[in-house]
């Protein structure tokens, strides 16, 4: 491997298109006879729906469909996991995002007046709007047939009373996290349409195509291969458009009506009725050794997720599974929850459920060092965890270098330990503060269903395709994977183009979530190419008469050992495609959960891990509570660099997004309704409030990656926020351990007012 | 296998988009702002162009791009095999065909105005219109870097002297066949454009998509990965449509306007200018013993192929290969040549030099059993080749129990024994007779290329798609394809839906010709849709604690043995994805040449042969000459039949086609010039023409092909002329040894006027 192409820098592969306008987003999709789709949506948080009239908006002027639950031919339930949401509500509501009746009409004002047109009785309830009050034993359920509580996991390890009876410290605290808004610049939305040969085609703002694909069928009464999603360019994700949003509702108007349907929320909608993150509350129990060391951990979380389950389960376990950080812990008990309300619906965001347990993991690590007196790197890198190391899950970490190697290159970045040296008050009213905080991150879904095909072909002048389902919404896996299939191939970049995910034509990749699609697709990238570089070696082999193993392809030509010899892939192509031998591929790769031996016994590993530290750099106005961040140094392993601009965008971006949750961004809900309803209310960070960030990417290889390599898109915003709550702590001397740090919460704090 | 679905009797898979004005073709297919597109043609079969002016055809309102040979960025040439055909005539013109000005215009006046407005000043040259005459060293080149005579075989086996000194009769006769005509429905035609991600995309009614990407790209002078080829509905091909026509006419029109451009020929310009049927002129000398066993053969064939090769030296190649028909001649010499004039272009047509060369060694066979006074069955019996016996190529053929079984099958079905008792003068103008043929045809392109891809993907649903780039024009290849899916899968026909080639995400299927899509595409479904079925066994072995070998999988439902199991295939392929299994796959299947060891030696064989008999049944009207085909009965080997309906389909057809070819069609072309420019003089048949046909689909299976399965599509229209000839001969006595069988030409022979 020496094609020079990982790693290097490198324009991403679509740049062209995005900066001529050429990318097209869902809305530049323009279909002749295009209806346009809405959705009326609940009055009340909670409520019976006693009378449902929609036969005067049936009869407005350019209405074409009026569609209620009665309706849909299929099933009436989105699928993430539990068929607990319906897709148009039968008779109740259970929040304001609930959608009750779809309408197709041939303009924005012909939708609108149907909407109006549209009368519901209500009979409303008292909605359960704090997670707490749900899971008292005496709280009705929101849901008549499921629990108020979806317990997640529920982890025990060791002896958790020895381990607390062995501490000579004890620190225990709650630390509770705020809704936050996904607030990508492209709000959800899908077009469908039934083409020539009566296949359904939706076209969708997403991030699982194929899983989108079943939900369609499965509520239309059709089958899956009846149905086409296609992804166009993204813009932007995050998570929140891993479930799905409103492809089902404009394919079943698409059905009703024969007519291309397209439903585009606006920012408020999204807002309003969209997942979000899940805010947390988390009671956290340490205790450690008077030298530091870790001797039990008592962890609780409860996410409030909204009325339906969506991703709230799957979170919370994840959240579970990572709640002791990159920390050994001998003796530890962890329990998460996701609880029904009617608030807002939790789902899916960025490193899912990670930020909340790592702001409370890691500003438990710095109390810990400031009631013993040790330095807060000190107590990490002695608690560390090791390769071979259990987690509180019972499983076993396998390769955990990068969690001191990341600490310490961190600390080396900022000079950790000249900080004493440094200006901490630089005038009267100003405190500055450091804060570090380092996270674990596990790539992929688990031990369910995990895999990813691609396609890749090489055709007879050498140039190559690539149909990957995975899908590219600005985070650059359209260059990782070109990049890894151009590497194997000894073609140049420019070499490869890349399909986006369409279902009628490219193999299900899985969801591009969990950080795992440079994993995953790349994986099964290398095995697709292996293919044909296989049929290239062995054509080259026939050619000059050298054995396979002295042959190599770079830079479009054939190498034996460095020799450039005189053929070159093209011509190799042309004649690998003559003499029969494949020159296409289906690469396949399904997530391998080893078995490790350890002088314990025989473990099963946890997906592949990821870790890296972040140090920021806080100055506080402690007049007006204001906190400003001057430097972020963020280091994350990332096992090989493969699309280093990517790996850079991924990692600053995280940290953009970090500062952004510790500090500004907060979904205000009174009662179930969101009233931060749109980008005025709701603050995300600007330009303006970008800090200095320093970057560093590791290259510690994970055994099981592509080239060795891990995912980055998520952990690199879990160790931001902790940070800069740990060096707001370091800066005033006060703990707050409720995010946003708005300077009401820091002034308060430092009078003393917070609990 | 035992799902019940190969060879049942079942409508093909796109009837019901056929029969509801579903199916889109080329022209139904239209884009906004789509441009016409025309070509201007030669005026004379050979010239030297003087001068071309083109200014005045820019200047004409609602042109937008005029091409000369100056324009085209990439290679000037059609890239069948030899590049000797331009694009766009430099400073020559070699047949009336030759294309000089592409051009692009709003519309169709405008275009017209354009092409009249074009100055072309020829200096006329002699033309080369007979084969012969050119193939005389004095003769001028056609061209003036090739050789008119394009040699194909020079077969040789044997001891040819001896085999005639061995001989008591010999048999030594010239057969002369015509050119026609594709007849399709459907005229050539393309449609170009370039997509908004820059690619250009070519809608083409074809056989080849692969191909035609690969020498659009070429003369574009753009990557092969960034062309995309889509084949629509086709109306019929016959093999016309293997080679290029107008798609890289259309593509560099695209290229030149940024619009997009359909060029579709009409009926007079398809006839004038593209390819068409060689005529050949086949020497046959037969050298037998007296109990009828063949000595010796030698055979020279020409063809006349026009001023370029196109498919012209593999035709010819492919004719001497199967020249002496299913026959074992110890001693063999076997010459073809294409040779070149300035007539119309030959090029692929259904069998691919096989009709003419059969033409010849089936008459010449009942030409021997009369001259020896044997029954012509007998004789064809005697010598018919089997198993392991050597061809005049030097290989061997692997199964040819069919030829027996089928020329005995045949004569049972007609009453060969009892036809003495039938009435041959129904009244004093009419005689009536029986002819007997026997085919030989090998399916696939020989030992150069050949291998095809297919993807296929169980929806977790169970349905079924799959992807293959074979090109269904007619014969039946999606509900054949679909069929062998449905069988190894275990579910119903209706579960699998055909996805139409699309270079952007099917695979290279190679060529539909050669009667191959059953046997390459075929095999390529096996390999592909077993991993699936591996898969899916294993997931039920799993959940029933069965042994894999005891399960299948049938009419949706898992069986061990003969007991349906309560597991359907949609639960466990649902299963089985989330398992990670693999639910796609790539299969791929290159044409295998073993080594076959016989008691001579160890040989390679040849392709997969296919064999069949037909037997015509006549009324002569000997006053006008008239011929009428009462009857004919028509066996051929398939293997294995698959899809029952299309295997039907295409032996009835080649019956139908093939009584045109000895009756009816003949392009009579004068000095280079096709006089018979429409379907009113240029005869095909109507219904009125098709004659009883008894049918019998043998199943002999070939080794290697997919359940046994070989190709029909071709073999089955070899016979039926021959066997027409035949029983002409045999109604009235005289051989006539050229086709078409007109009135004329029978009068003649009945008057004793032929040669």
């Amino acid at each position: 491997m020496s094609n020079e192409i990982i790693g290097v820098p490198t324009p991403a592969i679509d740049n062209y298109l995005l900066l001529t306008g050429s990318a097209r987003y869902l809305d530049d999709i323009r279909m002749e006879g295009e209806l346009v789709g809405k959705l009326l949506y609940s009055a009340y948080p909670r409520a019976i729906i006693t009378r449902l009239e929609v036969e005067a908006a049936r009869k407005t002027t350019g209405v074409v469909a009026v569609l209620t639950h009665e309706d849909i031919p299929g099933e009436n339930s989105y699928l993430y996991h539990t068929p607990d949401q319906p897709l148009l509500a039968i008779d109740r509501v259970n929040y304001l995002g609930d959608a009750i009746v779809a309408i197709a009409a041939e303009n924005e004002e012909a939708a609108r007046l149907a909407l109006d047109a549209i009368k519901v009785k209500y009979e409303p309830l008292p909605g359960v709007f704090d997670p707490l009050e749900s899971m008292k034993p005496d709280c009705p359920r929101i849901l008549e047939d499921y629990d108020n509580v979806i317990p997640s996991v529920s982890h025990e390890i060791g002896d958790i009373e020895k381990g607390f009876g062995d501490a000579d410290v004890i620190i225990e605290n709650v630390y509770t996290t705020q809704w936050i808004e996904h607030a990508y610049l492209e709000p959800e939305g899908a077009l469908a349409y039934i083409d020539h040969l009566g296949i359904m085609v939706v076209y969708a703002s997403n991030q699982a195509p194929n899983r989108d694909r079943k939900q369609i069928a499965r509520s239309l009464g059709i089958p899956e291969n009846r149905v086409r999603v296609i992804t166009p360019f993204v813009g932007g994700a995050f998570g929140a458009k891993d479930e799905i949003h409103v492809q089902i509702h404009a394919a079943l108007l698409a059905q009703a009506t024969g007519s291309p349907v397209k439903i585009l929320r606006d920012r408020e909608e999204s807002i309003l009725t969209h997942v979000k993150r899940h805010p947390v509350i988390v009671r956290h129990r340490l205790g450690a050794r008077r030298d530091g060391l870790i001797t039990a951990i008592q962890i609780e979380a409860i996410a409030d997720t909204g009325p339906y389950e969506n991703a709230g389960r799957f979170i919370m376990k994840f959240a579970g599974d990572i709640a002791c950080g990159p920390y050994y812990v001998p003796n530890a008990k962890v329990d998460t929850y996701a609880v029904r309300t009617n608030n807002p619906i939790g789902g899916a965001m960025r490193a899912f459920g990670g930020p909340q347990v790592c702001l409370a993991y890691e500003s438990q690590m710095d109390e810990l060092a400031a009631e013993l007196g040790l330095d807060p790197l000190e107590v990490r890198l002695k608690n560390a965890v090791k390769s071979g190391d259990m987690t509180p899950s019972g499983n076993i970490i396998r390769e955990a270098a990068a969690v001191k190697t990341s600490l310490v290159e961190a600390a080396r970045m900022i000079g950790w330990q000249e900080l004493d040296n440094k200006e901490r008050e630089p005038a009267p009213h100003l405190r500055r503060g450091w804060g570090l905080a380092t996270d674990w991150f596990v790539i992929g879904m688990g031990r369910g269903q995990d895999n990813a095909g691609v396609i890749i072909e090489m055709a007879p002048d050498g140039s190559v395709v690539l149909r990957t389902g995975a899908v590219e919404m600005g985070q650059g896996v359209f260059t990782t994977l070109a990049a890894m299939a151009a590497e194997n191939l000894g073609v140049t970049l420019d070499d490869v183009r890349v399909i986006r995910p369409d279902t009628e034509f490219t193999p299900d990749a899985g969801p591009s979530v969990a950080s795992r699609q440079t994993f995953m697709s790349g994986n099964a990238v290398l095995k697709g190419s292996s293919v044909i570089r296989e049929s290239l070696l062995e054509t080259a082999s026939e050619e000059t008469g050298l054995p396979v193993e002295v042959l190599d392809l770079r830079n479009g030509q054939v190498y034996a050992e460095d020799e450039e010899l005189s053929i070159s892939i093209p011509e190799l192509a042309a004649i690998a495609t003559f003499k029969n031998r494949p020159m296409h591929a289906d690469g396949f790769y399904a997530m391998e959960f080893p078995e490790e031996t350890t002088e314990k016994g025989k473990f099963i590993a946890v997906g592949p891990s990821a870790f890296g530290t972040q140090i920021a750099q806080v100055l506080v106005d402690i007049e007006t509570g204001e906190v400003v961040v001057e430097k972020i140094v963020a280091v994350q392993n990332v096992g090989k660099i493969i699309n280093y601009g990517g790996a850079l965008g991924q990692l600053i971006g995280g940290c953009v997004m970090g500062a952004g949750y510790a500090l500004l961004e907060e979904l205000i809900v009174n009662d179930g309704k969101t009233i931060t309803d749109s980008l005025d209310s709701y603050l995300i960070p600007t330009i303006m409030d970008i800090p200095e960030i320093e970057t560093k990417l590791l290259e510690i290889p994970e055994p099981f990656g592509p080239h060795g390599a891990v995912g980055i898109g998520e952990p690199s915003m879990m160790p931001t926020a902790p940070a800069i709550a740990n060096a707001v702590s370091n800066a005033i001397g006060k703990r707050i351990k409720q995010i946003p740090l708005t300077p009401e919460r820091v002034l308060a704090a430092i009078e003393g007012e917070t609990e």
